[in-house]
């Protein structure tokens, strides 16, 4: 049995869209993924572009990367920039380090899967993540 | 507003889910795609295997890039292998030519989507996407 | 804490070498997946040529991506090449579909990871691969 | 016979795996591979993140690449950031220049291969390398 299910995982998404509706945000795209980065479940709400499923993608398979949210890649990315292009080569371009990638962990700290969240400012996007993530009782990794 | 809304592919889904429920399929992977071929919402039930979003995808998005569900791409490669091989090669290798994935049309035949669908053989693959399309009241493209 | 761990995996590696060894194999190379398809070793004998791990890894991964071992793609390959060329596309080209791709379950059924293995011929590298995955007491699925 | 062995690899890993614990770093990723640039073997400790089999096998393909170790690769990544991202193009992206690709070389200075480790911090990361190489007797080149 995958240790995030699709229960779970579609519970998260509703509750980022709630949240979302509730900040009055912009049009998202929800992915949520496994522990080994292979999409469980992904909405993409009416408006919301047609590459946001690969950016949320991105967002999330970033954070299972490099094990933290993508905050912490969108940091380096200012700090190392050399590093996170190479991580990207590394991850044949499918890493994309801009909060909004967030890592869902158990309460004993087991890495489960990530959500990525796109649409919205990247700040707005990290807090309909975490409110899903919050939604399920599990622990958020915001980088 | 996009044609094929959120909530009709999330009916679509859980409809397809219900039938694979009914017949007792293994665990299923189904992705729905809007007119441009972009996902607007895919499900992996828990045990289905980490390739399956592709997979689910590549039936969706051959129906869509041909004009017809995939049960007419499979009959071509059998007769013309080395035009679905070129199809293939034309969609950069994004296409998987087997039974189960159909085209969604309005009852006037205007192309909404498509919907793909694996975990089981081909053949109840399929019959689980006709099963969500049908909930929805719209017109179901097997090829 | 990941499933398959580490020290699982070495004893993997180290029984199937003890296997060729018994059996007089050519030098082998030997990966071991975790269920998301990412590597946790791989370990090539003096002598296995350059491009096994890609091999060993592209078998692994095969069994990972359909939920059963390669034996079941190899069979595939024969009967409905155009489905196996499809699925590699999907994948991006990292399936190697013959026999020497070996699930790795729990006892209750659950996918733990993927075993690939080459060197000798497709038969003999599976009955490497088995007897790995019989050192560690776990199930083996060869499709 | 390869100049640098897979027993010579797995004595590096098993060095680099103690130092780490001696210092207490994160869960690391070690690869060692041969003088073409081939992996000969890997291992990933439990709670190293999915993609650190590629982000070391960039830092040991780095070293290989230019001939140093990625210390250096990592300085011209500062001072000549167009050459480094150039070099990663003719690479296929698959260099990783931050410090912890550490060539190894024999005492009269041939090329013998080279590790990479990830998981801590660059500087950790080098250190886990250089024990590791250092518990062999050949000798290291950090750039």
């Amino acid at each position: 049995m995958r240790k995030l299910s699709l229960s779970t995982a579609q519970k998260i998404i509703s509750a980022a869209f709630e949240k979302a509706a509730e900040l009055g945000l912009k049009p998202l795209t929800v992915v949520v993924l496994d522990d080994g980065g292979h999409a469980v479940s992904m909405a993409r709400q009416d408006g919301s572009s047609i590459l946001r499923p690969q950016i949320a993608n991105g967002k999330a398979y970033g954070a299972l990367a490099v094990g933290t949210g993508t905050r912490w890649l969108n940091a380096n990315a200012e700090t190392r920039p050399h590093f996170v292009q190479a991580l990207n080569g590394a991850a044949g371009g499918a890493i994309v380090p801009v909060p909004g990638g967030v890592l869902v962990k158990s309460p004993d700290g087991a890495v489960l899967g990530a959500v990525g969240v796109t649409g919205d400012t990247s700040d707005n996007d990290e807090a309909a993540a975490l409110a899903g993530i919050e939604a399920v009782q599990l622990v958020a990794d915001c980088g």
